[in-house]
This record gives structure tokens, C-alpha cells and sequence, in this order.
């Protein structure tokens, strides 16, 4: 039985977050739905990470092993056709049989956005969070950069969470403004729950004089989650890539395409 | 009693267009009833022009006369603050009294954005409209030219309009490929009721090859609605700007704001 991998782009702003859950609408459970009605049978669809509820992804990965004799690309097509508009499978490739989206994950890379202009925006309310008043950031830029390496993320990550480790490695936090946008884009070998939604309300803190940026460092070797600031909304943030290579900063880049929307 | 000049970002995909319509929710209809909130009595707020039902803006423009004494700045975060998000006010300004907006402009420059990729859109799919088949841009770019000017343009008005003349000077009609975007824009003295959706309907089929670039001309010259294709969707248009100087290519730019959205 073949095993695909999926590329799939969604805006979360209507579910429950990727991972089923019973009586709710979620990326991954519409997404089994989907299979289900072109494979005739339920099959599991791996993710290569759970997103909150409201996260969007452009370049989220699934696996799943399914009977589908055809061409890739006609899974793509039938999938796109079946789901709602606000999921599309973006890509579809035939993988080793041992394929796991989430085991072989290397890497993921997400962004926070925030719109830093004096009034909020109508077509961006989705994808977008509004901050008004001013931010230092290069004082941003520099606290953001305590976070590079392989640290105990403790600190920022949900209270009452049960991994087992939470060390991780961030590999990029690069802040930094592109017109009115504050983007932040952090890449790392994984993310505890809500972990960029708390660092980057840290960050905002620290963008806003509330905390210095070297406060970071204290902050993450406190390994204590009320020392960081408050979790920040979900729908500012985006799942860009998955990586199954070893991550380099450069060579990521191209396989994200350049968008701009209707805006001029 | 002040006049005022409006500047106003909307997401048209739950309105029925600009103009007030009975038992519609509508952006002017939710505008007055924001400002009578904030001024106390019934107001009406004059638009530069009428927006089709799905039509955006970033840059609508509308006048209004009402006893508010603060400075505009207070009008338009409160404005904004009554306002559902999808329609924020971005742009206040007190005006000499015979202001108005629609009488007083002298252009409107459009945009209607084509999502030319293989597969469609989650993040996008409430401002591009997704055209999955090859395009020949060159023609079509070719055959925008031919609007350029002062014409009668009945050929491209939806049927049963009214207006007295169908005659508008078409300033620029430039059609350009950006990433994974195809975008017409079009700045004009004024348009007639569908026109662009009209002409983005017809250059769609100079672009899949069904009509050739020259036959805009006669197409135009005929001034029958029948000779022209289809209307196409509203959701892909935007209003980006209005302007009450006479119009400078370069000149009218720096108004609208450059924007990234979410997207890398």
C-alpha cells in the first residue's frame, strides 16, 4: 500500500486546530473525511505537527498510506475538489513506505505577523495582529536572538503540558519589519504548545518597554512559564514549511512561494 | 456644521456592495448607522462611487456633514471602534463645505487580481480569483491597451443599466504578472455598472485564445453588451484608491500602502 505525503495550505480561522477532537470541526478530521471519500475507506492522516485553533498553515505535511493506483497528482487534484476552500492540498508526492510526516520532520518554520500601522486592517483581520502603539525593535530583535540553540523551553510552554522533554533547538528567530508588517519567522527542530504565541507576547513586552531584552535570557533559564508573558492570539500565526532535510536558511526559501495578495 | 472626507478600507464578502438596500446589510448602511452612533442622529455618508456586492476597497472615499466638534482623528477611532472589522475607516480629514466625495472625484484606480498557479488558494481565496488553465499574458496585455481613452464603453456595462452616458476615459489599463498573481489595473474617470468584472471577462478569453488581442477594438467599437464575455466574479476586485487631483502615474502611488500580509 503506497504512502503518499501531502503539502496542505489552510486557513484556520473556522477549526477547532489540526487534531481531531470529537464533535468538533478540525484540519485533520476534514482532511480524513476527504481521503475517505476518494479512497472509499478511513485512513489516518499524520501531521507533521498539531496547529492551535485558528493557526493557519501554507505549508503544513501529512502522511497517510491509502490503495490509489493513480498518478499523485490526481490524489491532489481529487482531494482539492472534495475539501472546503479553506483547505487545499497543495501537493501530493508517492513516498518510501516508512515515510511518517511527523518522525522525519527535521524542522518547522512558522511566522507571527504583526500589523504595525496606526488603525487596524479589514483585509488582514484574518492573518494579522493589530498593535498600535509603538515597539522598539531592534530591542526586539536582540531579545528574540537569546533564543537561538538548544534550550529547556519551559518557560514558554502551556501550563499543564505533559511532553516529555522540553528541550528544543531553534535554529533561526529573526524579527524584522517589511512595511507595516513586524514579522517575526522562527525555525526550530519542533515547538512545545503555544510556544510561539508566548514568546512572541514576550517579545511584545519587551518591543513596548515592559521588560529589557537581555530580561530573555533570565526569562528562559527560569524554565518557569510565569515569568513569560501572556499567550498571544493564534490567528497571527502560520505554519510556513516543514523541512526533511537538514535545515539551511538559504536553500528553505524557494520552496515557499512569493505572494501578495490582491493588496496593492 | 464640518465636512468630512472619509478614507475607507472594507472586506465586501458579507456585504451587498456599497449602497443601502432595504433589508441588506450593506458598508454605507453599516457606515451611517456607526456614525449615528457617534454623533448622535442619522447622517448620510456619500461614497465616491458604488461597490458591487464582493467588492473590496483598501482606499473607498466617502463625505458626510455632522456636528462633531473634536479633532477628525477622534472621528475616525471612533468610527473604527463601533465598526464591525471588516470595515475600518483609515483616514479622517475635515474638508471645505462643499466637499463631496463623489462629484469632487476624478478618478478610481481598480485592481483585479487572477491566482495563476496550479492549485487554488486557502489564504487567498476571498481576494484572487484562481484560473487553473495557461494564459497568454502578452495578449492580453496587448488587448487591455486598446481601452485606453475616451470611449463609449456600453459593450462592456451590464445589461438594463440606466446612466445617461456611457462614455468614461479609461486613464490605464496595465496588465502584469507578479509572482503567482496576474493583475489588471485600471484607473478611470469612472466606471459603468460591471465594467471591469466585463473587461477582466473578456481578456480572460483573449488569454485562453478565444479572442484575439484585436478584437477588443470591435468588441468596443460595436458598444454591444452581447459582443463582450462574461461577468466575472466580484470577490477579486478592489477599490484601491480615489482621486480628486488630476491623475500622475507616479504621483498616486505612494497613497497605498505596500502590504505583505501573512504570506512569506
Amino acid at each position: 500500500m503506497p504512502t503518499f505525503k501531502l503539502t496542505i495550505e489552510y486557513d484556520g480561522t473556522d477549526y477547532h486546530g489540526w487534531q481531531v477532537q470529537p464533535g468538533m470541526t478540525t484540519i485533520q478530521g476534514t482532511l480524513q473525511k476527504a481521503v475517505k471519500r476518494i479512497v472509499g475507506k478511513g485512513v489516518h492522516v499524520m501531521g507533521a505537527g498539531r496547529t492551535d485553533s485558528g493557526v493557519h498553515a501554507l505549508g503544513q505535511v501529512a502522511s497517510l498510506r491509502a490503495e490509489f493506483s493513480h498518478p499523485p497528482d490526481i490524489l491532489r487534484r481529487a482531494l482539492t475538489s472534495v475539501l472546503p476552500p479553506d483547505i487545499v492540498v497543495t501537493a501530493v508526492e508517492e513516498m518510501d513506505n516508512d515515510f511518517h510526516a511527523q518522525l522525519w520532520a527535521k524542522w518547522k518554520r512558522y511566522r507571527y505577523t504583526i500589523l504595525t500601522r496606526p488603525y487596524p486592517s479589514a483585509l488582514e483581520r484574518r492573518y494579522t495582529l493589530f498593535v498600535p502603539y509603538p515597539l522598539k525593535i531592534d530591542a526586539m530583535a536582540d531579545a528574540a536572538k537569546t533564543l537561538i540553540g538548544t534550550h529547556d523551553f519551559s518557560a514558554f510552554q502551556a501550563a499543564g503540558s505533559s511532553v516529555k522533554s522540553s528541550i528544543r533547538t531553534v535554529l533561526v528567530a529573526e524579527l524584522r519589519q517589511e512595511g507595516d508588517h513586524l514579522l517575526l519567522e522562527i525555525v526550530a527542530s519542533g515547538f512545545l504548545r503555544h510556544m510561539i504565541r508566548i514568546i512572541m507576547g514576550t517579545l511584545l513586552d519587551v518591543g513596548r518597554g515592559r521588560l529589557r531584552p537581555e530580561d530573555l535570557k533570565a526569562i528562559l533559564e527560569g524554565k518557569d512559564r510565569n515569568n513569560a508573558s501572556k499567550t498571544i492570539s493564534p490567528h497571527a500565526l502560520c505554519l510556513l514549511e516543514v523541512g526533511y532535510q537538514p535545515f539551511t536558511p538559504h536553500a528553505s526559501r524557494p520552496h515557499v512561494l512569493s505572494q501578495e495578495v490582491c493588496f496593492p
